[in-house]
Parts: structure tokens; sequence; C-alpha cells
């Protein structure tokens, strides 16, 4: 599947600070300069189905670099922002709805979103850190985790690790 | 619209911070020692509508300072606490489910929460910051984000922000 | 009610940090050195009851150490997980998802869990602070709330305290 992202690029990189996936370059300092919200993680994908139940839709994505993402949304939302298959989209996650596992082995979880990386850096504070993971295709995934959660789980730099997330956690945007 | 919030008041106010909106006073030292839950974001409002799906439902609400704001329930705490068209709630928004938008033109989020407003204080950590927006009618919104994206996106004293939140992380309540 | 948590318990306590609830003993820093998620707050139960609806499903829980819990996940997510009642599984909640009530008197919350207990210890930093509340039973749930809310609520080691949270906060746990 191509996903042909050059027209939402004018419309909307330029606006929002992206996390780059799959193939996509490294963010530059000017499109970083430009960032207009607080959520750590931004993704840019294209919907690929759109579920609606009485008063919310599950809406999955399929991101530029190739991740699946699922998001949980109300109608009113997929009705205002004409939210439907093929339309692309941002998907936002703040970094505190983001867990951190770093080992999957024998447990399946409920939380739809769930990608696998190498940690990148650890910032610890006295009772929260933040974990940056590094995805296989190259984009970056912000988590803020208690620091005893983080001392317990032994992150450091080149540490294997999921980040975790529920659809419910994820809010789409498209350009105005 | 006219919400009558005296007697709620009577039930209520002096048992939560209540967060003023629009015409409200300023609250004294008196209320304040009285609050009874972490929650740094309690609103003030009037139930405009109840939309039940199978399992949550959808309820719109008139703040008394008259900001819309839509939270997202259970079926059974409809039930439970007899939520329908004109009864009186608080609403309660934790922080950290707070995200700060600096510039929303040329997006639109599915997230149904957007209040606008001025930057009152930033308090940063080594990890994570507290913003204190200040609404237009003078009641104030909390978000917590980490002190990257507070330093990325500049916040100061004075800046205009906007709140944004999902009606997932709204918790609705009634006097008992 | 008997729960049966032998055999769920070779296949999973070894793997997860388990917050221990009701008779359960405390664990040891084998288990401890084995967690692999960050959730600080990881319950084990039994399905009581999946009541489903068109996208969502609402899975109630009784814990191992009597108390009730309440998830909302995803439908996808109990059809590939086999979530159906008498399934053992584990509930796992993010700290900053839970709000601290230090009187719950007068006020009647959507929130559907409501865990009461008693402070154990307070860590605070210069904008958050993590709240850890011993249960009857002796489960402990930890919190993060910022250290403004902590300061106004005066809480300290030993004050009554009830851990709140949405069930759309909690994420659902299966063996492999």
């Amino acid at each position: 599947m191509v996903v042909n992202t050059d027209r939402f690029a004018l419309d909307c990189i330029t606006r929002l600070r992206l996390i780059e996936t799959g193939s996509q370059a490294p963010l530059n300092r000017k499109v970083r300069s430009k960032m207009k919200i607080s959520a750590r993680n931004i993704f840019r994908g294209q919907i690929e189905s759109v579920k609606t139940g009485a008063v919310n839709s599950e809406v999955d994505l399929l991101l530029s670099g190739g991740e699946k993402l699922v998001a949980m949304v109300t109608n009113e939302s997929v009705q205002s922002l004409g939210l439907a298959a093929g339309k692309e989209v941002v998907a936002l996650v703040k970094a505190s709805s983001v867990l951190v596992m770093t080992d999957d082995s024998g447990i399946r979880l409920s939380a739809r979103n769930c990608l696998a990386g190498t940690v990148k850096t650890v910032t610890a504070g006295p009772v929260s850190a933040e974990i940056t993971i590094t995805l296989a295709g190259g984009a970056e995934v912000h988590a803020t985790i208690t620091h005893n959660a983080e001392t317990e789980l032994g992150l450091k730099e080149g540490s294997a690790a999921t980040a975790v997330f529920k659809a419910s956690a994820v809010i789409l945007g498209v350009p105005a």
C-alpha cells in the first residue's frame, strides 16, 4: 500500500511535530520548532477501516512506517472530521497514556496498541521518568512512567522495550 | 439558559474544590481547604443531553461559565447516578489527561473537549510540568505535560493556549 | 467464591509483578525482580461477566482479595483473549490513571472503580507525587497525582484514602 502523504504533508507537517515512522527522514529543527501541541507522540497514517457502534467508533490505522494503530473515538468525531477508510490522519497519544513492557512472553494484553523497539533515552526525576523508545523503522515513542517502575524494570539505553497503550488513549487529527 | 446552582452549591461546593467558571467568584481559602479529591480540574455544569449506547453513554454538559463539555461514562453510571437532561453535576478531569495546544490553526481533533485560554503559570520539574490555563471567564484548567513538551511549546505566562481532553477522560459526580 | 489461582499463578505470577490482594502473601524479591511491565497496579482476578456492546465490552471482575473491578475493552480484545465468565485475568492500571479521594461523603462518582484504604507512603517531587494506598486486605494501589493536589489534600502516612479510576483505564491480560 502506498500512502500519498504529499498533500497531507503540506497541510499538516509544518503545523505539528511529527514522530516520523518507517521510511520517513528524521525531523529537522525547522519542523520541530513549529509543533503546536503537547502530545509527545504524533503518528501519521491512513485509515483502513471505521467500525461504528452506538456512541463510539473504532478506527483502524496503517501508519506510514507500516505499524497498525487502533483508536476509539466518538461517532460525533467520526462525522465532524469525516473519518473514513483511505483518509489520512494524525494520531496523538499523550506520553502519560503509554506503558512500557520489557518482555511480553507469556502474557497477552487487551491493549490494542503495542509498538516494539529499543530504549533510546531514560530521563528520571524524583517521581516520574520519561522513556523514549526507538521503533524498528526509526520512529520514536515517548512514555512517562513512575521512577519506581523505571528502576524496577531496569530500563537503560539499548534495552528491548514495547510501548503499550489503549485505543481509547488515541486522539485523531485531520487538516482543517 | 439559567443554571440554578444554589442548591447544588449547598450540597456540593463545600465538599469539592471547584474550578470556578464564567461568572463565578474566585474560591476562598475556606472552600479550598475542604476539597476532597486529587482531580485538579473540577467543573460545575448541567446535563444537556444523554446519548445512550449499548454499554457506554455520551453525556453533554453546559458548564456554569457557558462552555460545553462532553463525557463518556458507562450506562451503569448513568443509571446509578440518575444522569439525565437538566441534572446538575460536577465534571472531574485529571491534569494528566489534559493536552496543551498553542495553535489550532489547520488541524481539527477528535478530542471533544477544547478549552481556550491563557497560560497563567508554568511549574516545571526535571520530567513533568504543570501548566495552569485561565479561560476567558476566569476559570482555570490544569494540565501536566512533560517538561520537554513544555519547553518545545515555549509555554510561558500570558501565552495563548488551549486545554484538550477526550470525553473518556471525564468523571461525573453528583451529590449523594 | 473460590478463585483457583494455582495454575494461573504458574503461568503468570512469575512473569508479572502482582499487587497481592486479600489473602495473598506479600511478594518476595524473586517475583518482584521478574516483573515486566511499567503498570504500577496489577491485580489478579476472575471474570464474573462480560457485557458486549457494538464496539466495546464491559468486563466485571472479582479480585482474589474480594474487591470488584470493572474494565472497558474493545470487542476485538474480548474475542482475541477469549474473555468470558470464569476466566482468570490480570488487570493493569497505570498509576497516572488513578485519582485519590480522601472523603467520599456527599458525592457519588461515575468512575466505576473505587478502592478504599490507608495511605502507606507519599513520594513527592517538584511537580508530581506518587501515593501508595494499602487496601484492607493488604493489597497496594499506586497513584501519581500533582504535588499541588497532594499538598492540598494533606495526604500523609496513615490517612484514609480511596483510589478512584475509570473502567476505561483498565487493561486486561491473560496467559499467552
